[in-house]
């Protein structure tokens, strides 16, 4: 009789994004005159950079000719993008890392959910809270975890809350913890760590021989030289940190799919035997067994964006989405909302008037302003009286949802 | 300390193909007046059809366009795409699959794999010998063997031989089993299966509350129609069967990315609580956090399959390589080699002459033809003493290959 992986069953039933989905759908039927703005899931609204468009087209046409049509490509990506990624991401900010270091995939979910494939049961796994669900729920069914309470934590898991009353820096773990997820720019919070913050963290897992899985995600938002676009601008960090970056957010491919993750030919971990194995090899075993490579058209239109046309092009459409998100920031802090985060990332992160329920401030804005948020404890439960607003959006829809906002809330 | 996935050191160290780019690689370097031909690797080297390359050229315009952009996707894929998969593929042939039961991935690779997260650990797996090495690697990883023998075995799978000596046909196993891949057309030996076959398994599966892992992805090679494209087509397969299928063979998306897993409504497993799983629920939980969809213009471009130009294009793609095949088979059989599949499959599968082991016969063919092929005892024990022959090329290497094959063998 065939097992299933029971793990499964301990995942709670009510995912944040259907639970919206649900409300909103309701709400929509019963209110079919309403003009909802959705101000929610992070996802882009502007089209791709021309110079990503006409790579893509290229490549189309690339693959209808006998002399330039491609099969199977290395399971890692190409040369040709990864080449540029080492170059412009890392080495032009003075970090090592080489273009062998990089694999490339069809996404920074897939990746952060795989990963847990090269690491054994048995590790005591941090994240911060709120975090975005991905990671609590691989490690669920990767059987990491305990069963869920009812405020919706698994047992087992290390949680650290990330909170008004800590600035949003999480103390370092009061028990030893062997994997920890960090995420900056930070989704849901918006908020951003120091290079002391970072260096912290970097010498604690170094301390413990501890990973950090460092999701960078949105890290072309950050708007100020002094933070740490990467992880392995801190010293030691490619003795115990992977990176995850996407083009999801950067160059709007959440349509398109192309992430890539780093890991440092350094990186070691010791197996029971004392023996030490690379977690470069693990992965690169990994992936060329269980992966194919991203599709040739997508890595063709990634690559473009690292062209001086589509830097300009990339920045063009960073821009937009920030001015989106300073235009937030004020606008609420002008109807007396305390607002966090989207300065160096595209998220805002408020706090419930009134000390609202997450939830209730969620339904009540549907109702009044025909505005969907995120509750912050969907996040976890140190988001609750907390919600997110994306900066996803037209310019239009931004400053309509402002001005609802502000005859409900303000 | 972090502890890592140990079941990884497990693996052989040498997998078949970098062996083969080694092995290739060094005579190319002493040899660089050899014009080489490769009917290894199962790649195919034909354009996009022109309705698909249309099709995506279209979808990349969408995306440069605010009004006709497209973000995250359905993680099971767009409907544009699952509909007529389960129109075509299956209705058309009376198998009531719908569009529900569909998920769209970026590859059949990714899924055979990934199909493993749901079910747990301790279950019996059964695996045809020779195989697919990517099921064997993925059960290593998965922690489902134990070490590897001599041989290339790995302790606690049970291995199916399918030989000349029963027909390339597997004898059901003679222990329980809970887990079961099966592939048809099938991959290395290009041998197909018998609906009588196929309904022996589908009873054994049924009684045995286990699961068949059923890889499809060679169907359309099928030239007969008595032969059944789907598991599917047998009775009670439903309760008891996944199917994998993909496009890289049929329209040539071995670059592209893309496939498809069915995992039908009714397919049910037993919690150790006694208590009804749905199999369809936990891969799409397990799709829906670890998956993203895969790219809007890969899905745009795989539905212009389905399109009556679309068809047709597919079909003379497909006609083309079996052809090839076909002149594989004869030409072979008319050196005096005892030669199977590729009637129904892009595989030719031969008996090394005189006893010759696989590899021997891969360096003299290599050495004295300058043809690579893959040897059969990569694909597992029991293929030691054949060898596989790829019908993906162009006429010309198909014809010169089959000449330097004569000269050399013949």
């Amino acid at each position: 009789m065939v097992h299933i992986n029971e793990n499964f069953l301990k995942l709670r039933a009510g995912y944040l994004f259907p639970e919206i989905g649900r409300r909103v759908g309701q709400f929509a039927e019963e209110n079919p005159e309403a003009a909802i703005i959705r101000l929610g899931i992070g996802d882009v609204t502007e089209p791709l950079p021309p110079a990503v468009i006409q790579a893509m087209h290229d490549a189309v046409d690339e693959m209808a000719k006998h002399e330039s049509f491609h099969g199977y490509g290395p399971e890692k990506g190409y040369a040709f993008l990864r080449e540029p990624i080492a170059a412009q991401d890392y080495q032009s900010r003075n970090v090592e890392i080489t273009a062998d270091e990089i694999f490339v995939s069809d996404g920074s979910k897939c990746d952060t959910g795989n990963i847990l494939d090269i690491f054994g049961t048995g590790n005591r796994v941090a994240i911060t809270d709120p975090v975005y669900p991905v990671y609590v729920d691989t490690n669920v069914m990767a059987g990491q975890t305990g069963p869920v309470d009812d405020s919706g934590r698994y047992g087992g898991l290390v949680y650290l809350p990330v909170t008004e009353e800590n600035n949003f820096v999480p103390d370092l773990p009061s028990e030893p913890v062997d994997l920890i997820y960090l995420c900056y720019p930070n989704n849901p919070t918006g908020t951003v760590a120091t290079r002391e913050t970072l260096q912290t963290w970097v010498d604690y897992a170094r301390k413990h021989k501890a990973v950090i899985l460092f999701d960078a995600a949105y890290e072309a938002f950050i708007s100020d030289d002094s933070i740490p676009h990467s992880i392995y601008e801190i010293e030691g960090a490619k003795e115990c940190a992977i990176e995850f970056r996407s083009f999801s957010k950067n160059i709007g491919f959440t349509g398109i799919r192309c992430a890539f993750t780093v890991v440092p030919k350094q990186l070691m971990a010791k197996a029971s035997s004392g023996e030490d194995v690379s977690l470069h090899q693990l992965w690169s075993r990994r992936q060329s067994t269980k992966f194919n490579g991203a599709s040739y058209v997508v890595q063709k239109g990634a690559a473009a964006a690292y062209s001086p046309d589509g830097q300009k092009q990339m920045r063009a459409l960073i821009d937009f989405y920030m001015t989106n998100a300073r235009l937030l920031r004020e606008g609420l802090t002008e109807s007396g909302i305390t607002v966090y985060g989207g300065e160096h990332a595209p998220y805002v992160w408020l706090k419930t008037p009134a000390g609202v329920s997450s939830w209730d401030f969620f339904d009540r804005l549907l109702s009044q302003a025909h505005l969907v948020g995120t509750p912050g404890s969907g996040f976890g439960a140190a988001g609750e009286g907390y919600f997110r607003l994306s900066a996803f959006n037209s310019r239009e829809n931004v400053e309509e949802a402002l001005q609802r906002f502000r005859k409900a809330v303000g």
